[in-house]
């Protein structure tokens, strides 16, 4: 069923195009500090364009990181609010080397529009944009009551959208949040995910000579700082991908058979994600279990990076004096942030070499979330992406966090309609990372479609 | 016994210290291809100044790497001659933001002189210089033939002298070679160094997914190349310090019964070493062995840096493609690195943990030495030495490598007399490196007595 606002975009396509263009230009990478400006100018960049679509009481929330962007608009009498979420921020860029095109100046190839941002999240974020033009435009109104909140800071743990929500302000009232964060399950099959993994990230600092020593006069007596680090990870970790701090696993709770049925029926081929996706020898982790339940309903440990000593091209005989790991657990329904860290912070101040001084600090954190499918904007989601795709709508989890939809249920009570239009290949926080246009198109579509079967 | 040489010097150090400033001004690290012009500017000012001296034949001899300095003096008819050997090359300055005065900007503070390449090696390099030039001087002549080489790639390995030293030049024909990049055992304690360790400096890289991968999506299925360097790093040393290599200690020999009592009369007190020098809350390392034993003569193993992955401030949750450790292993006489590297290359390949694939990498390396006590040159050191500090000379062994001396022996069938003025807490290869102005003054002294003596 097409609808006069699917025609609009449809019209409309090629200059949503280059529109999106202009914000990923905008490298707003929310974890670097000299990227602050960036960031602020992609929030207002997206706070002109609500106003000039016709979205009411526009602004920039300023937190203590960076802004949030409002919009509403609400004379839908007698209909259900939608609160809108996507976030403008990106992921760092490097290796650089990497990149076919540069990361900040978009370009297309192959049907693709590559660049950082272009589907986590800004590419997402103008789909839901671009959809509220299209009603506005071709109905001179909405057929639900939206209230559009836009975060900076969804790369490095969303301090200042959790604060504000947990706040509870009246401008957030609404009765389902609807998130364009996630992705398709394959090409073609439209897909609603209905379970996040929580997370903790960390930093484990050890700390062994007062100074950095030479490596001759020293090595056999003085402490390696990353000698020890590397004791404590494998420690933490064993080859079969199992988590080895006591009590990790209490309070996992499996998935349902019929859900575990369900993922069974998914068209997945753990040889083909092997090789297109991974690109290793072998998959690894917990023996047991799919790749799909290792993903999205298993707690895992990884470590992102060693910062400290010498890093240099060529040789430099030292004994660094500290190394820092960064180190995250991805969590899964019934766990929490707070439980896991202190397990893990005891555990490693437990097994800690002597002669070294151990720091655990926690960056930050995420709940988990399982969403109930039987609720009735999951089923206005359904009937509009059927109508877009001409498919079933398949329930996904998805092993990434997203922590503000936790703290949209525990705070505002709203369930969230993740809907998503990425691809698994789509390289997101990677080089190279790309969003496919015609899901760009379809994901506008949708959006449409949805809103206006959720004022049905 | 004073000379006229000694009171040359003595009559001129304010300008040698002023001197040896002009020299550590210039930032010759010789690790980064961006300070290879430096490096070239320090091999310049050696000659220049070798040439004003009275040197002969002084040139610039070209390598693959940075340049020798040559210069000889061969008119004492029927003396022996010195081989001298000094580097102007240096150890990076990282971590800047740890020295009180800049690295390359040479400051006295209490009786010290604060720079990169105070003690290691430009000061001593720098003391060689002047011995030479008081010499010149005062007696308008030396007592002994001297050949001067001064190399710039010490800190890497010193590719370019081993292969000059391997052709076995004819002007490299020599009797013993004086080498100055060691230290006093204690402070006021003449000390001759007679046993070096050896070394191998490795590249461990292992190798994951084809590209970085968003850790929520692919974490527990996808390898982590950080945690499986852990696990690999945590099997090559365990918690007491032994290396867990099969075969690692075969061709060790241990020190002999004289040797090691020697060392038990040493000033040497292990709880002021772990305060003072090493400043950590225990001393770690092989149980059953003294801390001299430990650095002396045992081999260790050390990482210097794990460089990859995510390493900037905050938070990117990336399973990175790929990660490097730098790890080097320290040898005792009797091993040989080729043996170290082939046991080390096939035990790391076989515990490489599923999924990753691993590339092991030898950069350079070099021979332990043993340098017998009894010979002529040493014994002529240990008088000039008494003469100037009033004490008898201890002979220690290096937990360093100056792979030169093995280069000397084996190919030009040259003993070292390795006569140095460094203290073991100058902070050598760490922030505030120093060298005692004092030392400098009675290091110059020595050196031009131990010439006198030579040539007796």
């Amino acid at each position: 069923m097409s609808s006069p606002a699917v025609a609009f975009a449809t019209q409309n396509h090629a200059r949503f195009v280059g529109e999106l263009k202009d914000l990923l230009r905008i490298p707003s990478i929310s974890t670097l500090p000299e990227h602050k400006g960036d960031c602020r100018r992609a929030a207002e960049f997206l706070a002109a364009e609500l106003k000039r679509i016709g979205m009411e009481n526009v602004r920039l929330i300023d937190t203590s990181g960076h802004p949030l962007v409002y919009g509403d608009w609400l004379h839908a009498a007698a209909k259900p609010t939608a609160l809108v979420y996507g976030h403008y921020d990106v992921q760092p860029a490097d290796p650089l080397d990497e990149w076919i095109s540069p990361p900040f100046e978009p370009t297309e190839r192959s049907g693709n529009i590559y660049s950082r941002g272009a589907v986590d999240d800004k590419g997402q974020v103008w789909a839901q944009v671009k959809a509220l033009e299209s009603l506005l435009a071709a109905n001179k109104g909405l057929p639900i009551n939206v209230r559009v909140l836009f975060e900076g800071e969804e790369e490095v743990g969303g301090e200042g959208i959790a604060a504000y929500v947990a706040s509870k302000p009246d401008n957030l009232k609404a009765d389902f949040a609807l998130v364009s964060d996630t992705e398709l399950f394959a090409e073609g099959l439209p897909t609603l995910c209905v379970g996040l993994r929580g997370m903790i990230y960390t930093e484990l600092e050890v700390r062994g000579a007062k100074t950095d020593l030479h490596s001759g006069m020293y090595g056999g007596a003085a402490p390696n700082p990353f000698v020890a680090l590397a004791q404590i990870i494998a420690k933490l970790k064993d080859e079969n991908g199992r988590i080895e701090i006591p009590g990790f696993y209490d309070d996992v709770i499996a998935p349902s058979p019929e859900e575990l049925a369900a993922w069974k029926s998914l068209p997945f081929d753990e040889e083909h994600y092997r090789k297109t996706e991974v690109g290793s020898s072998k998959l690894v982790g917990e023996s047991g279990f799919s790749v799909l339940e290792r993903t999205w309903a298993r707690p895992t440990l990884d470590v992102h990076g060693i910062p400290g000593g010498f890093t240099g091209a060529g040789a430099k005989t030292v004994i660094p004096a500290r190394a820092t790991a960064k180190i995250s657990m991805r969590l899964v329904p019934n766990m929490t942030p707070a439980k896991a860290f202190a397990l893990y912070k005891s555990y490693v101040e437990k097994i800690a070499p002597a002669g070294v001084e151990v720091d655990v600090r926690l960056i930050h954190s995420g709940d988990a979330c399982l969403i109930p499918v039987n609720n009735p904007y999951v089923q206005a989601a359904t009937r509009a992406l059927h109508d877009v795709w001409g498919k079933d709508t398949v329930f996904i989890r998805s092993g990434g966090s997203i922590p503000i939809v936790g703290d949209f249920d525990r705070h505002l009570g709203l369930p969230s309609v993740m809907m998503g239009f990425g691809l698994p290949d789509d390289n997101i926080h990677a080089p190279n990372e790309k969003f496919k246009l015609q899901n760009f198109e379809l994901g506008i579509r949708s959006l449409i479609r949805f809103m206006e079967e959720a004022g049905h």
